[in-house]
């Protein structure tokens, strides 16, 4: 089985790590591919770094298909482009907020995320309420930390989101967190064994959930609203 | 005061008729400027479409926040990229499905809208809850008539259009009818003319909105999720 | 254009400057006429003050149709008897709560309401439920004066609103404040320019929306539950 | 103990018929009074009779809690001013709707409601949400009747009643049914034997809720939206 | 009339007060049995305890029903169970949390929880939500101490419970405070008189509505999902 | 890998069946084992059969813990006791409905569900709630046929299906379709095949959900509601 993980940013590093955090949990016979569009921005910090990294996203997702992809994730935590990347293959697709929030919703009953920026936090509400979290997802938090500062300030990041991610447990009334930012997908460990309580990385989520698609068979649905998109 | 008005599809007849449809409602005042970018979809049916006209969209936002437009209304039903165009000026942006659904909500208590295809009709479901109308909103439906129909084969395209609004008048308890597609602007005094109901076209409804919003001298705000995109 | 505003409570000094907040936005070729009935209470705190100013309000809105009126403002931002008002006229009916959150809506993806007294606090959340913002209004405040300390204090009651505003700013996570009371109209600006982000008057937002409804020529559906009180 | 019942039109055929039907369920300790303001419409079918009705409601309510009545039943369907009751007296008040909404949410998983004209459709929709039974409550349906012709011609308006609650147990999937008028309290009885269903009606509902509301001892919360009016 | 309270839990001293607190308000004609089965756990804190508690629980409903039981409250404030005691009798079933709940919303604006040990807060929370409460349960709150702390160190776990009712008070902005868990029945009466507003005991709340349903003559519908249980 | 699947109820031909789903998704290094309890009902229809049958799935979830199971799902549709089950492990437990639902909002934007009798259909209408489906599940069917008529009766009984989910399709504006009964786990195959769209079986989706979550190395939160059940 092939999983195609696409970070829809164009930093090669943070690619690397998101290739490196699905391999470790992929199954035996899955083989992980993480690419990342040319010519999008460094990182998605808004609704406009969305949109521009979705065109270049998509023209990936087809020819991921082309190339004979199972299964697609999509590595950025705000989802950019999701139900547009299910237009335009028919192989399931995968989205780490989406997968993380789920993964939540069966291993906790309530559970907070910590995100990079603050401008971020309304944007992850918005689809904690699309995926039907509201109830269960407590509280938003930033860590104020730029996207790339996890690339290139590694540490100082690091330390960041550990004390946000306290800051979680200790007020929020939360049995889990999650880390939103495909950028902190290598946190999750370290942090899941210092507090004891799952701190869930959508990358390795996203990447299970995909092979557990794919290994069932399933295909997006072509009948209703993820039908190809009309030629014009 | 001058409004932008932005059909983000590049079919200049239904730019043309949008315009027209704008400067009908226009205050004295107001000049209208109807733009559409170029290299866009010739229609926007789905999420894909949207995803390629939302680059080239904001691209118009912010050459029109230079040459100084007061406000922008962004005359697609789907209102594609509406969150990412408030990243790129401080001017305000409405959108056409955002202020039809605002204007019926006041003047109605309950409404359908019709749109085009019928794998539109979850999209602007999923607007109408994003935007606060679930109750309000009884059912969207779909004429099945491509968006460029509208152009092309006007009268047949009116005809269902007609057939769909007095059905949903009919069956589903409403007192308003949203008409869900910038391309049948033309069709909404007419139909309201007939069923003595409010038959509610989304450009009028934004222009005015956006006149409404640059004459109290707002600006979008700089301070949350709408704040200009980082440079990277 | 002639848009009648008016103040449901019978406090002179207020509906005068509820029409100057509201001639201060009105497009040159509007007319603004602002009123207050006589015999309602002096100021509207809570649901039993809502209820006594309701009949003498309907009687303001009927007498107003029949003088020429091309849509009305109701300016309490408890909203009393909106959709009576409805049922009353065939002209458009903006209440000052309902505009101001549209426009915040438009404007920000989160705000917070700065109010008057605490009874009003679930007043106004309720409110914003009924309007579907509950997501996007954070939490609604309130500044603990009683109305017309707005008019007999001002300097004082102006601080405390002040406090209470900046206090949203810094506690809530939000990009934008509404004023919640008319009798706030005249702190809009300055609270604007002090902090830098929309500081919303519901009587600006209601008058321009108003204009906007008419502008588009629409009116109030009598096909549904706004229909005319039956005869008895 | 003593239950004060408040017709709120001046329907004086309607109150006595309400006034039987709190008498038979009521307990043999419970003194009824059943009452109905003068001056108020001779019934109560949209938002203008409900504003109309509770000025004079309100005073009914401070001079029963004069003269020691334990609690109060509203009894309108619509439950008009229900708030603003709470405000002018100590004792629990109980709405109709409320009440059989209630009651049903025991005794059924999901139910309907009858009523009178379309007209109070979306009003008893909005209250469904408003008590918190979106969900449980699957459609409200009009019988197609003005109130008073279940006073004047009664024969015919309980045989359009009957019909519309056979049709809710045929189409709507539900397996209770709430008539949705205080005028129609005498006809539940024999509908609830020939269906076998819960058929419920808000009178006996609320006045025995009341009742128990009263014998816990409970009063109205003082110290929120509830207080008492402001002295002006 | 016969209410029969069961408190599903095996302990027999909290039996005991839960048929006083239900004595303390039933009728003069009431007579109250209150029970609890074998072999059930001690104290209901979770799922498991909870679905261990209901099969026997279930045995104790169809037995009372033979017994002549006209009604029955369900006396642990998880309700556990409670749909399922509604398949095995006609009688109507009360759960406690439920008609807390009800009666806090006729009585108060907002209101909050204090129950037993934090694992209960979002079971609770989550029946605020399926009985429709969500906006008006501020907050559900933890004494943090077992259930049969109020038992076995009386004192100590009142005066928990108190500083949590009072912090519920000062920080929630709430008009009543429910106590949540039928070991706290005792404690109503003297926190009401020093808070000053309603502080309710479900165990009241739930006999005189189980009162009220059966002096109604209600039955639980058979035709929908409570039909009693097939044969297998 | 093991991963242990429990069909709640007694007849050992469903459980045969349901191992045979899972088989067939599995992943190679993936151990199925299907069991059922001794001593519970021979089908789920309905909450006191739900109640009957969890205090023995607990203990099988209890003893596959201990035998060194790394996952559980939970194989009746109505996800009995699914909370009760995270509580005495330590392993992620995947209810069918849960995962099925999950699947379907990945590969559709819109879905029904058939299930077998009228009486489950709030069952399921509520899960869909729980699980934040509300306005992705369009509609939950019933095929009105008994649990047990798929195992007896399969040919009637799968035609019976079959038209149902054909149903759907046509009358729901869906574009999946989800079988609500682990009984008709061997239908989805050929169903999909038939209508072209996901005919989606909840074992299947449970059991890679399940090999999914295993496979991350996650576990059940003991942080919060979820903590083992306390000694009593």
């Amino acid at each position: 089985m092939k999983i195609h993980i696409i970070n829809p940013n164009s930093t090669a590093s943070m690619t690397e790590k998101i290739g490196e955090a699905a391999r470790a949990v992929a199954a035996p016979g899955t083989a992980i591919l993480a690419t990342n569009p040319q010519g999008t921005p460094a990182s998605i910090e808004g609704h406009a770094d969305e949109a521009a990294a979705v065109p270049p996203l998509l023209r990936e997702i087809i020819e991921g298909t082309e190339a004979g992809a199972d299964a697609f994730v999509l590595a950025c935590f705000d989802d950019p482009g999701l139900f547009a990347c299910r237009e335009v293959t028919d192989r399931p697709v995968v989205g780490i907020c989406e997968a993380a929030m789920m993964a939540a919703s069966i291993l906790a009953v309530r559970f907070s995320v910590v995100t990079t920026l603050p401008r971020s936090i309304p944007i992850i509400e918005d689809l904690a309420d699309r995926y039907g979290h509201t109830r269960r997802c407590r509280r938003v938090r930033s860590a104020a930390i730029p996207v790339l500062a996890l690339e290139e300030d590694g540490d100082n990041a690091a330390a960041l989101v550990r004390a946000e991610v306290l800051a979680a447990i200790r007020e929020d009334g939360v049995d889990a967190v999650i880390l939103g930012c495909a950028g902190m997908a290598d946190l999750a460990a370290t942090l899941s064994a210092e507090t004891g309580i799952p701190i869930l990385d959508g990358v390795a989520a996203a990447t299970k959930l995909a092979e557990a698609l794919a290994g069932c068979g399933y295909t997006t649905s072509k009948a209703g609203a993820y039908a190809y998109p009309l030629d014009k």
